[in-house]
């Protein structure tokens, strides 16, 4: 086993705060939280004493949205107009990527989710064969969310991955899932609904991240994207929608009542200018969410810290209301609502037989003092800086700069640089 | 000598070019920028030689508007609206301050300062000489900016400590300034026109910081508190304005001809929901721009990394334009604007003969690469993991995580939480 003892806990399995005591991990899994009594230690066998020495122990972030893979293109063409970026500079770019490609700038990402405390990233992208080895062979958990567009050919492809990743590797798992309304022909929304009924499981895919994609499908169908997902049934399993910037209330009571998670992006949508979501009118309309980083060509860092500082300022600012979307809120959203919006319930906190997915927090550093509030200074002056372990299935991964992902770190950037060159001679 | 080797150079004397070459150090200036003939290296003698191994040096970040010292309110009570937060929380706090508490605060302000690779503050608060104690023996560069208000019987402190402060240490200078137009009576703004006038000096202020505050100096005055400040002469010879959020093209005029810096705040102005700067029509109208943190009661950090990308991505959101505030106009207003506008012309870039101010930045994170663009690395997925050495003056203040300003970092932290104990029991 291996013991994390002489810190502070935050569990976040029921309310926000901090307490004293220990947590074992045996395999994957957290089999301890508490003071141990004696008798207890004195049977226990670790591999691995970590003294936490008054630093905080906590369940690790999990990324709600990102497209993972799409590290090669951080800044690269930033500062651009979105149409210039996404036509001239993404797509073709995109279009020319390999499997290969695809391995390594996801091996890059992982490094950097590690460095923000990050243990999971529901994922949408492709070449998932190599995505998903990325991944097992850093020991990092992943969701991949399906992204279908185009014809009802597709929910085929969609299908067959479904039923392809899930249960193939404990790191490993897929929902159904597709690109967004804007990208699919009415046929693929029916046979998704259709899939959807067949499995009795969640269908996660954009949804309503311009004013523009809402616009455009209600001169389509008289409807939102919301509403019109609803009406087909993709969402009667429930599922998540990612970014939910331009949401009518029937949205988002439509949300609530099928327990579809809104999965937040706040640096993408205030980078690409989309706007800024209405969470705090969806949580009192009683909608559960997550919040992601989106990719890294539309962010740029993969940094849950910085997400969660604007998930609340964010919304302090169009409340006009300084206490609007408090600390609490923002954390439990990061690390256990993001968690069950994935499909990981069991990794969503510190309690026995959960995932052992952990992050410790550094709180001997000057952004960490005060210690007036823990909580709030994670979200309000927390940075990346302050991890100084992130452990995903009982691994520790990451632990004072150090990488122990399988790979060395210099030799992960020196082949992304090479696919990148060899892409723009491709 | 110190010698900086095998690295790139942002130097930021012209452009925002990344080249190579070496930086000698001699005393607080830096002495050679460039690559040395085998004649020069031969002749020089270097105490310390900083191999960067491909890591970047760069000018250190200025942060042009703080109140240090405020550390100590720090997630003490965020999340409550405003009023309440003022009236019944930091007023009466801060009414209790000694000058050993500020000290001790001020000390904490500055490791975050070094964590975050700022080397010179902006500072408007009290207890001055405890406060220019702390960053003596810290060895951090501070301007203080006057912060009077009332009546014109303050007019008389000001100046008393613009003659002592400006010359007493090479680390520290003292500009003319005051709180804000809404705390500061009619005599008191024209007495300090006419000490401006006295020693041909700029000015600097909160301004503008609120719709309601420039509202009620129009009630008041007629004007705006720009346009009220110059036609008392008070921009005579320039200064800076802190916030500048709620601002009419005639204000940015008179900035613009009066050489005055706006000085844009933006996690603040986001958190207590302030608004939005309108920074690119500044800057199309020739305004000179700076960026601070403010005070850590309302950000909460004190992280240039994170005011940097907010710059930038606010103005995105603003102007619907994600091709607006480029990076390189961010980072040239955070090291080179934020410097001139407190004064420091001789810290603003990389040249001979300049103060060493300099930074090394860790190209080897994984946010860091790839390398396509290191500039806006730097201010779309930088944050202060990134930031390897801060020196200030020539001397390394930080380096790999650890503090060189002649105090132990837990010693400050315990000291803090001692005098936050007794300001509470007082």
């Amino acid at each position: 086993m291996i013991r994390f003892k002489n810190g502070r806990l935050l569990t976040l399995s029921s309310g926000c705060e901090v307490s004293c005591g220990e947590v074992w991990v045996e395999g994957d899994k957290i089999a301890f939280v508490g003071k141990p009594t004696d008798e207890q230690l004195k049977t226990a066998s670790f591999e691995r004493e970590i003294d936490l020495d008054g630093d905080l122990l906590m369940p690790a972030i999990k990324n709600a949205h990102t497209h993972s893979a799409m590290t090669f293109l951080r800044s690269y063409a930033d500062d651009l107009p979105l149409q210039d970026w996404l036509f001239t500079q993404v797509f073709p770019m995109e279009a020319k990527l390999t499997g290969e490609d695809v391995y390594w700038f996801a091996r890059l990402a992982i490094l950097e989710y590690l460095t923000s405390g990050v243990s999971a990233s529901f994922d949408m992208y492709f070449e998932l064969d190599d995505y998903v080895r990325a991944n097992i062979e850093s020991g990092f958990r992943t969701v991949m969310c399906g992204a279908v567009s185009g014809g009802r050919e597709n929910a085929k492809k969609l299908e067959e991955r479904y039923l392809k990743y899930n249960g193939m590797h404990p790191l490993i798992s897929f929902r159904l899932g597709f690109h967004a309304e804007y990208t699919a022909e009415y046929g693929l929304l029916e046979d998704i609904a259709a899939l959807a009924e067949k499995y009795k499981a969640p269908v996660s895919t954009h949804n309503s991240e311009t004013a523009k994609e809402v616009r455009e499908c209600m001169e389509k169908y008289g409807k939102t994207p919301t509403a019109l997902f609803d009406s087909l049934g993709i969402y009667n399993y429930g599922g998540a929608g990612f970014h939910c910037v331009h949401f009518t209330e029937e949205d988002m009571d439509i949300f609530a009542n099928r327990g579809v998670y809104a999965v937040t992006c706040p640096c993408s949508n205030l980078k690409l200018a989309s706007g800024i979501a209405p969470l705090t009118t969806m949580l009192e309309r009683g909608v559960k969410l997550g919040i992601g980083t989106d990719g890294p060509a539309s962010n740029n860092a993969l940094d849950m810290f910085r997400e969660m500082y604007l998930m609340a300022v964010l919304q302090k600012q169009r409340c006009n209301d300084a206490a609007a979307m408090p600390a609490d809120v923002v954390l439990k959203t990061a690390c256990c609502g993001s968690a069950h919006a994935m499909g990981l319930d069991d990794c969503d906190c510190i309690a026995p037989g959960k995932q052992a997915d952990l992050i410790v927090i550094d709180l001997k550093k000057p952004s960490m003092q005060p210690e007036h509030n823990i909580p709030k200074n994670l979200i309000y002056s927390g940075s990346k800086e302050n991890v100084k372990l992130t452990m995903v299935a009982g691994k520790v991964l990451y632990e004072n700069g150090q990488f122990s992902v399988g790979e060395d770190a210099q030799r992960i950037y020196a082949k992304c640089a090479e696919h990148f060159d060899a892409l723009c001679r491709r």
